[in-house]
């Protein structure tokens, strides 16, 4: 539909769009809307209708609102929706046009102050799909110089909704949301943080230190392995974040009701799903099966394990750190953490490990919210999982704090972390678990013999050894070398930095 | 505190306080703060000092803030300390009173925008804590005429903090806004629930129903003793709450840093738990053991557990209801929910149960964030459990969206649930399963071949049962009598109400 | 049953029963059995029928076996219900004399290898409780020797569960088993453990040591006072999961097969609770509503989260012992854990908190166990949870493996624990956080700024308080006094032991 | 070792090993095994030694034991090292042999006895692992003609375990048992299941039934499409479980005690990885890095949430066919579901879900076994994850029920399963929500409207329609025909075998 139409003598009927009118009602009191069930007023000044106000009255149920970021992504649905509409000749363009306006608009965030509804709604998240059109609808309205809540020339669910139910667009909000927030928040911070680790990797490559299994004193390796093992760790959960979005890039939109797309062109899926590739920029495709994808989210719930995979990979770091910073004088303190703040009302000077307290804690948060996702995905039911604004904004805010937690960690202590190189030195030195490189040597019974007797003596294990009979200060001195017990470092990290770009590399050609 | 009195001859070494300053600081731009890390520029139109603008650096994670509730119980607790700390002659009347007027304003909620912290911070919760000292420092600073950051003549440790630690008054703080949580907030709004489906219950006690077992039609009740059941799964959770409270009331203040009281008065423990017992009408107390009380938060995660025996509950019967409305044609529809709103987009005329969506949802957050508060319960070391952020917003977030839930469950659905009367008792003639009436009289074994003589035949179950042989029509028509197969539900709802009023009495005597 | 009676002119009428005869049917190969499916071969070695045979068959998923306990349980109730029909005369006491005595085999577990079925059957429990009756019914017809199958004169559904459902006998069963399992087993041997650390603690009451918060150093308290607050974490854990057994003594038996009392007498509930409380000793009472304690499972929600309490404390306190043995040269080491076993493969010598470590696992594992009853539990509908298998095994499973591993680690570990007392002492002595003391004395702002000194400078905080000139050198001897700085440790232990008492002393006169 | 010198005139002096002994060690009482504890009594008729005895004693905690498949698994690790060190002339080609052949009786089965471990024991595994060590060590001194705990010729320590760790061992043990369970046991299971299920779709294609939303009646669907949904969902999950083995192939072995390889050749892991794989026919490869692998669990936690994104999938599809065969006279009864067994006590004749209510159940179990392996996962410190006998046997019996579970409902439930067709149409045929396909012909609003008149009159749709005036008879019979509203179901079918077929090559192909 080409704009010489639209300048057209059939101009006069119509519609006279003001592109720039601010987003302002320019009302106050109220306004009278309607819906199926009737008249009801809402506040002037806001630009939603009937059912959003019927929401905000039967579900003021605590502070939970439904994020932002949903109705960004609400805002390329109803775009690419508008656009394919109108390509297939069943929406007028100038309606198409008033639609897309207006959905820039909400991508943009310009009308964010329009969505106010609440969490615990209705599970399809109808509520807040009627929110969107309403908005845009009234908004359209407004633009084309009509009147606010008349519907016309654009209507909430003809114009606006139009081949699409909230069945198959909310979880294709869902999907989008999603995938903005892992792509543009929750990765690039992860990333960040690796980066930062793995160049602490690399500084102290060579620092040899004691190594500890069951927390009890083992055999040494250095700092720099250590972080190498943090290092991965992150990767290896990240990869599966970054593999999660396979399942989220597969749209429900296009199904309608109950996934046979009822009331929608027969390839509106893959329509619509190559528009909002198209619009965003990510690689979505209509979803195979779309009674899959309206009656479960289980693509969500893969979404939400992944998150989970880098908490129970960062937790393990956090509490390694904390320990690591424990002292500064009665604990390991083979690390200084820095310190950000004073650490206490009471005690003058004390400086804890906040930053991994922190993230310990969030990292707590993800896994629970990690259990309600997988609770509510289990119980969907037909043609519906009726649980949707639960698991948006579950795992939304899971990847929100992550991503904020991961930035704070490495901007206020990774970064700042020294070591305790003194206390390190002293460690490997006064292990008894040096023994073990004796064990090639002598035996397992033996050595333990030597270990036993060291401890139980109070003595060292160069004296134990000795005292032993089983070997000789010789041989001693050339076998148990810490330095000699790391294996090989370097190697080691090359390993690890092959494995790294590895994954990058494969990332990327997918 | 009178005007005669600061008019005494001591006036001159008194300070002055301007009681009716509003809270503004009239400043704007930045004013320096200082802590022991140096000095750092605050937002001059606010009174926090130092530290909590280093916290508000370090951790913005999320949009998670620690919930006013604490800071308003911190207010009971400031002002608790200084009435002991005065009383005991440690600190002065008139830093007593400045602290206390102020103290005031937080419990209040005055203050409500100077505390803007984070739930993801230090783990003890020392961050908020110092938040608050800061504030009734410099508001205290103000109204006594001072300089704000000066710290004189009030200073937020050696005053506001004066016999006190984070460590003993952030779990301190969290058990007082817990038990406000539960007795203002929670506990009446599912009382009135209960209430609502005991009228119910008994409205509805003589209507016959059909019972259903693993979904499959089962012997008859009535609609009322069904209700009485739900009447008493909430009933009793709620008493689980009740007596969780027990735990809540003993406080771990007078224990300081790590339980032995240092810097304190030997018997502050008692005297602040009496003081704050005093001031907010509860039943506070002092733990009898301050190691356990700030090495752990048990008491927290018992309260935990008691909102999710309540969501254990309301979840069961959350989805009865929303399936006892299934229809209205091709469901069960016993039921019919009140319509609130439009139920879809595409749709059009379809109504869903929504408040029951919408609470199934809630309970499913409220199992999660229990998980979280328990994992996070777990995590103690030593003599500090620092994971008490994370556990009082999950304890208040669940309490808060509970309460609220079942308001609106009450409010838009159960209030305004009527029967199918019609549909149950086609349900009730129709069913197969009144065959169990025959079993005393013919024995299990042929019922079971009439039961499924009916069903293979797709017939009556009288039909089956004459032409059995088993039985004659007049034995069948007097044995088989719906009505008389739901026991007494007079004696059952009489139970039922005795069971309550007994609770109701053990709670008033506790 | 006397021989007399026997031998009346009645006789001929009677059966005769042998109550000699061994637990064996005396057959092989296999005996056919029939239900209302129709007939299917047994196992002619075995005594249990076609319902049992059919789960067996189609219900082998794994190796998670109905527990044993839950079927002892069963035999009380099937004692029971025999006992109170025949005294209301719906049962001959020949025939109850019958099922008394093969219940009391089942209660002794002599008949454990005729209980074979799964967890993952029917939700109901349904199927164990036809194995049961099937059991009782063939065993007895064996004891009063007539033939196995034949369902005479002992019939398993119109005798053996005579006025009883599955839905109200299964749930009374898993109360009974889950009553004894926590009084028998898991009571006892908490509360031993709970001992052995209570003489620990006073054994060390005097015994100074460093503090920690975040684990960073903090002031001193007493290992004794750190011993007291495990004691009392313990103690009133275990008080919840005494005080939730009130909840398991509510019996749902006489509700039948919806809770209305259908085929049974109008006051079998209370006569049955009664009889069970006066077989088994404990308090049971019939539940005040059966259509709740047959619709849910919330009493068994509740004693799960009790039993999750306890392990939220242990998890604490075993992860506080693994970290205090922690070395024996490069870690906080402050005591000295018992070596049971080797600890390493590879290294000699090695010794590991493994006592500790299986407990943590329990720990970990009860946390899930509970989150499975939890999630469970929601999930009844109408008239049934039929969830019950899944709940009762988790549960016992979680209360038989905290049992088992509070009675080793107390008798592998807690009792053989002493202390390091030179590294105790060192870390006192060294501790920056002693600088607390000074706080009163010279305000908090300067011993901040005397901790810092010492700590940049690693220096002792004497020096680094002298250095500064904010004290002197006997004010700072005066003052910072370790010994003193720990508030008052007998009285602590004394206000525990009341505490301790005081539970005692009201756990008895419940 | 060349085979030559094997022959040579030392022959002599070397071991004969006694091929074709029964496993049975001839003796009965107690001998005496030592370790550096000292000496222990062993039972006599059984090969392991003192650790293994120690450990029984120790750790009797409930009745969880070491999956057999852990020990079947490390038959594979043990066999392997024993090659790779024989290849690098570590140990001599005779020792080698007969360690080979005892790992071979491992492998099978045939020491399953041998194997008494309880879960609850060293965080490390250390014990499992001495124990397989010991006992191929007695077994092949019992081979090789020697005495039993002489340790000669094949030390448990010195050659079994050569080259190893219990910290790089056991986790490859587990990788390698929980790729056994899932290909040989649980994805065969759940595949046959996605068959039967995709036949049902297939052959329903064309049955026009309604669609639920909100469980309430939506627009029509066919009854294949709904399956299909199903089939959709399991293959999706299942694809997880597959993408999961990747991580599970990279293997620990040749980290040794920290992951430096300490003591091991600097090549072994890659080799002992090489040789795992050759052994078992999967692509096991050494893990590009150590620290991870030993420090976390990250690749079995994963693994775990592709077993719990199975479960979500299961349950919902579970909970549908329950529901959907509810009735048989009160309920949606779409479906006819196979009695296998009488399903109540009291009710004759009762037919219930309980495939369904087993598979709803082991899918809880699953999601709380997740949970459990998830916070585990979390828990490790420094060089090592001490949780690993937890998250095995976790892991393993979630993959065990659910094949199994998979197996019975594809076997004694889904492929019976019939449709009641009658009561399909006459839902499709009353429902008031194919007023859905007036929408785009009247508008929405008018659609509604006639909706509402139609429910409240309780009269037909049609009627309603007409007598609202806004459609003619001829137009409404035009536009509403449930058969025209299902859009295209073979289309939609063909869409789902293409995403299957996808899938399949896909995996073939990696």
């Amino acid at each position: 539909m080409s704009t010489p139409r639209r300048s057209s003598p059939k101009k006069s009927t119509q519609t006279v769009v003001e592109h720039d009118l601010p987003v302002d009602t320019g009302a106050t009191g109220t306004r009278q809307e309607t819906d199926s069930m009737g008249a009801i007023d809402v506040p002037a000044e806001h630009y939603w209708g009937a059912q959003t106000q019927r929401s905000l009255i039967h579900f003021s149920i605590g502070d939970d609102h439904m994020p932002k970021e949903v109705y960004h992504a609400y805002g390329y649905v109803k775009k690419a929706a508008a656009i394919v509409n109108a390509e297939a000749g069943k929406l007028s363009q100038e309606k198409a046009d008033l639609i897309c306006k207006v959905a820039d608009e909400v991508i943009k965030g310009t009308l964010d102050s329009e969505f106010p509804l609440y969490v615990w709604q209705t599970g399809s998240g109808t509520q807040s799909n009627m929110n969107v059109n309403e908005v845009i609808s009234n908004r359209a309205i407004q633009l084309a110089g009509g009147k606010l809540g008349s519907k016309k020339p654009i209507h909430p669910n003809d114009d606006v909704n139009m081949s699409q139910s909230s069945n198959d667009t909310f979880p294709t909000a869902m999907n989008i949301a999603t995938v903005f927030m892992f792509t543009e928040h929750l990765i690039p911070k992860v990333e960040a943080l690796i980066q930062a680790m793995w160049e602490k990797a690399q500084q102290w490559v060579d620092v040899v230190k004691i190594g500890r299994t069951h927390l009890q004193d083992a055999t040494p390796l250095t700092v720099g392995q250590e972080w190498s093992g943090y290092v991965t760790q992150l990767k290896d959960a990240l990869d599966l974040v970054k593999q999660s979005m396979k399942g989220l890039y597969r749209l429900a939109a296009g199904g309608t009701a109950v996934g046979t797309g009822l009331n929608t062109l027969p390839d509106f899926g893959p329509r619509i799903a190559a528009e909002i590739a198209h619009l965003t920029g990510h690689p979505f495709i209509t979803a195979p099966n779309k009674f899959a994808a309206q009656g479960s989210l289980d693509a969500m719930v893969n979404a939400s394990a992944a998150l989970r995979a880098l908490v129970v990979a960062l937790m393990k770091i956090a509490n390694d750190l904390r320990w690591l910073g424990c002292g500064p004088r009665a604990g390991l303190h083979e690390l200084n953490i820095p310190a950000n703040e004073p650490g206490s009302s009471i005690m003058p000077g004390k400086v804890n490990p906040t930053q991994e307290e922190a993230m310990v804690m969030v990292c707590i948060q993800v896994i629970g919210d990690d259990n309600v996702v997988a609770i509510a995905g289990s119980q969907g039911n037909f043609e519906l999982n009726a649980m949707r604004p639960i698991i948006i904004n579950n795992v939304l805010h899971s990847a929100r704090i992550l991503g904020d937690a991961c930035e704070k960690l490495r901007q206020y202590s990774i970064e700042g972390i020294t070591l305790d190189a003194k206390r390190i030195n002293t460690y490997v030195n006064e292990s008894l678990m040096l023994v073990t490189a004796l064990s090639p040597v002598i035996g397992y019974d033996k050595a333990s013999a030597i270990a036993h007797r060291a401890f139980d003596t109070h003595t060292t294990l160069r004296e134990a050894a000795l005292a032993s009979g089983y070997i000789s200060a010789d041989e001693f001195d050339r076998v148990v070398v810490p330095a000699q017990m790391v294996g090989n470092p370097h190697r080691d990290l090359q390993a690890t930095r092959k494995d790294l770009f590895a994954e990058v590399e494969k990332t990327k050609s997918r």
